[in-house]
């Protein structure tokens, strides 16, 4: 099952009426989430590689980017006393992370298959945030 | 994009040789990242329910189960230098929690939809992590 | 043994040179921390008190302010290919969380002890992102 | 402020009577804290070391025991509606955890000021799981 289906699923199960677009909402979640288990998996493999010792800024972006994702992703599913200043100020942050890891990932794609796969997935979730920032104001 | 997609993408794209049958670890990383989605969201929710003072064990579990599936996805997502104890272990883990949080969320599945979705996303993840005991062995 | 004495040796325990001051990256990192734990069980015990349905936005609060902290206290725990612009982005999410968490926390502190508590832990850790991102420009 | 302090603080604000002994449960978030925040730092530090490739292993570990450690301590800081056998599964699992953690930095502690550091903090850590799961029982 998608995860997209889920959390669209679930904000519309919640009592309260949305306060934002519950499309765009649900993109974010879910590529935080897939954005998460990608840059998880980069710096694993980054870390594997035989040419480990080039990819320090790599593996430490990706690491940071896991993290900030997975923060974003759980305030955004939350909509119980939604806040617009919290959400704006979160969503800003991974929308930064995501452009950064994206560009160091970007420079490792020709040579390393999961740094390919890991921009391409950081850009999608910039955009997510980007759409997120667009419907808060 | 589907998150399963991606994840055993980036679990082939790891340069040393899998430890686990990577379908069943995708699934299981999968079945994380929607598990503590939808755990994360079926909190939020039942917070906002009016008998919330009778939806407390409910959100505690969830809570509960949401850390916890995301610190098993995580080190479940990670193939350098694999330790089969310590992947064992979470793995029960998680499976507990899953099943705990499940058998609550089945309690208000009748009147809360997003307990009745969550459930089931429970019992899904419950199912990986017992497929992944069952090939960690 | 207290943390800040644990995470400033660690900070100058590692291999390279220091892009922050370390004092004031640790004090952060600390206040991260502790404010990850009070946000948490402020959010919990909210949940046990008989006036639940007046809690909902402190619970919902803390939470995302948990989850924020955590994110930030490990982003700035890296000291590996320091970047300052996702630093500084970090930082200030958090700086924000704590200030609105602080805020709705210090309603209730009049008469519940784990609100009042948390408002004061959040305001330390307001002031050690914004001590932070002073020192990052 | 020592976390320890605050942790214990937050625990005896909670309004409902404790299930597990307050001071057990307090040392080990507290210790769940403090690792998190050394295994993220050793982590990082041994990713900045010339000799990368070797510490592969203490990489990998030193990321699981952090996401394991703060799953746990947030699991041990709610006191609502507590849950004995989740409660064991987690904190069987994070002594797991900081056990083969300890033992991988405990290696590298000779040549490596960050490893013996994490070393000894994993070794605490595990202690205060092993209080916990008497207390549990």
């Amino acid at each position: 099952m998608a995860t997209a289906t889920l959390s669209k699923e679930m904000l519309e199960a919640h009592p309260w009426p949305a306060q934002i677009d519950r499309d765009v909402l649900a993109r974010c979640i879910d590529e935080c989430s897939a954005c998460e288990t990608s840059c998880t998996a980069c710096a694993d493999a980054s870390l594997a590689e035989e040419d480990v010792a080039d990819m320090r800024r790599c593996i430490r972006l990706c690491l940071d980017c896991a993290d900030v994702c997975e923060a974003t992703g759980r305030l955004l599913t939350r909509q119980t006393e939604y806040v617009a200043a919290t959400a704006r100020a979160q969503a800003s942050s991974c929308r930064e992370l995501c452009a950064a890891c994206a560009e160091e990932c970007g420079r490792h794609a020709h040579h390393h298959e999961h740094c390919r796969i890991c921009a391409e997935e950081c850009r999608r979730c910039e955009d997510a945030c980007s759409a997120v920032l667009g419907a808060i104001s």
